[in-house]
């Protein structure tokens, strides 16, 4: 996608440097900062503190992170501390796993020297495959949306999160499909859930205005009054983990948007790449929930009156509070899961 | 209910100044400031800016603004300039209008020059039959409380904005039921939903804090997990209004913890006084829902690394917002609706 006009993707091969560069997404979208990450060490920094989030952004980096750690050291052991380390940055995104076993199943059969080319080739691959799939998601979801057009008003869109292509190599998910729908000329208008407590909802915003599409901002709890109120036309989320049976793990609070859309007869889709698949992980109740610093909800970032990053504290540091990143929707309330290989109903 | 162990009201009648003091929650839990209501404009004000909040707090407020301007003029004229003001503050609140309602079915009758001493002694009774009301909810919600008490660990209890003594003249709604669960030994703990945008959690947190009810604070995306994961018994919200039919218009949000519940089978209930009942609206639909401005969901509120209270802008001044303040839940999510005179199933 395009920032002030100009083509971009969320990380930035630098091959002949060894390392790549990052969006840091923990102080947009009050400020636009790139992180450099040379390292295996710094590959897990940036997922696990988030400046780079997203399931597909995360596998993404996961992938280049191993491969900048292979043009290090490409033993087995080596190898073997790499993964471990950045499987270890976040429990719930599925991409994650599966990105460093593709890496891993290229890799293992390989003579150690060459392995180094070999990894960040794989890692290129991923990347461009996830470009791939996005743009092929944009295209089957565009149909559903095509569907639902109304003929007097914009098709009203209500995602979570932020599933654009901020978390993703390009393109995004669940607002891949509300870009081709833009990008087409069907007037479609988003609503944006703020996302608490990382407000991820203000990424979403940010990439929104950025392609002139047009959005407004919602607390998280409006959900269910808008839905209600039939002022949304479809949920379009994107996910972490799909279990084999469809339950999907997303972002906390999505559970809630699809109650509100089942008792309203809204069709709530999830957007999502294969690799978000774990075919592994029979059911949502498997699904390993992130619980994550307490801090995150105690503390509010931003800016002041000039503008400079600032924060906040709303609860005192020893208030207790529980902080989980995800939950589970169950697949009966879903009404279609949106991949690059077509359209999946598993209820 | 006590502050510092000093016990206190929200609202503090100074008939011999002819004015009220209020807790000023605009600046709580970060402050704990006090003020003074010397007029109808005053109480107006006090209603509008959110100073006092809660639906039966706004009724008992209102009540005080209209005797205090008794006190200055109590003609017809200048009654009905009041209620006009008065009633135009908020629109969702049905006490607001039943207690100027009662004031003036109370001083109408009257000659002018009995007014202002009638007014304020209404006013004064109003506040009266808020805590009595609210002490019966404590008695039957505990009823209800003590029927779900686990055997080996706290009743777990959530609830949603601050229906607390802080959203009364004295003792809460929602948590009327907890304070005498507590108060007679019944272990009991709170999740607290942080409540975007005006964080009313925030003021939850601080009076379960004073009065040393284990509590824990969550952002209000958290509910559909922890209802799922069976960690909430029960769910305790109270009304702005309620509508002849049951259905129930309380702060944004509380639709979507009804839908979670009745999700997975843990009862919703509602406590409010009759006072919040408008026999005159048939259902839900017919509720005016406020909408607040942006500015509240763009901007947050706390306090700075010294502990000064101090903000953030969370999103641009331009940016496109929408803040209904309200939704409404059907009756049939609701298990029972709570009142002095006893226990009521619409459903």
């Amino acid at each position: 996608m395009k920032i002030d006009g100009v083509p971009s993707r969320t990380v930035v091969s630098r091959p002949s440097e060894g390392c790549v560069e990052v969006i840091d997404q923990t102080v947009l979208p009050h400020e636009l900062r790139w992180a450099r990450v040379a390292s295996v060490a710094e590959a897990a920094h940036a997922i696990r503190s988030m400046q780079v989030r997203g399931a597909p952004l995360i596998g993404a980096t996961a992938a280049y992170g191993l491969a900048i750690g292979c043009g290090h050291d490409a033993s087995d052991a080596a190898l073997d501390r790499a993964v471990a380390d950045l499987a270890a940055t976040r429990p719930t995104a599925a991409n994650l796993r599966w990105a460093l076993r593709r890496m891993r199943d290229r890799l293992d059969p390989l003579p150690v020297p060459d392995r180094a080319a070999a990894a960040w080739a794989e890692a290129e691959a991923i990347a461009e495959d996830d470009v791939s799939a996005n743009r092929a998601i944009g295209r089957y979801g565009l149909d559903l949306l095509q569907r639902l057009r109304p003929g007097d008003r914009p098709l009203e869109v209500m995602t979570h999160c932020n599933a654009g292509w901020l978390a993703t190599v390009d393109r995004g998910t669940a607002l891949s499909p509300v870009y081709a729908a833009w990008d087409e000329g069907l007037p479609v208008h988003v609503w944006v859930s703020e996302t608490r407590p990382r407000n991820q909802g203000l990424l979403t915003a940010w990439e929104l205005a950025h392609h002139g599409v047009p959005h407004t901002a919602v607390a998280d709890s409006t959900a269910g009054v808008l839905i209600r109120q039939r002022r949304v036309d479809a949920v379009l989320v994107g996910a972490d983990r799909i279990a084999a049976n469809g339950d999907v793990a997303n972002k906390v609070g999505t559970y809630l948007k699809a109650l509100a859309c089942f008792d309203n007869g809204v069709p709530f889709y999830v957007a999502a790449p294969l690799s978000t698949v774990d075919t592994g992980c029979p059911s949502g109740a498997e699904i390993p929930i992130e619980e994550r610093d307490g801090e995150e909800l105690r503390v509010v970032q931003g800016v002041d009156a000039t503008g400079a990053p600032s924060s906040v504290r709303q609860l005192p540091q020893g208030e207790p509070v529980s902080n989980p990143a995800f939950d589970v929707t169950p697949s009966r309330l879903i009404t279609a899961i949106i991949t690059e290989r077509g359209i999946w109903t598993p209820a």
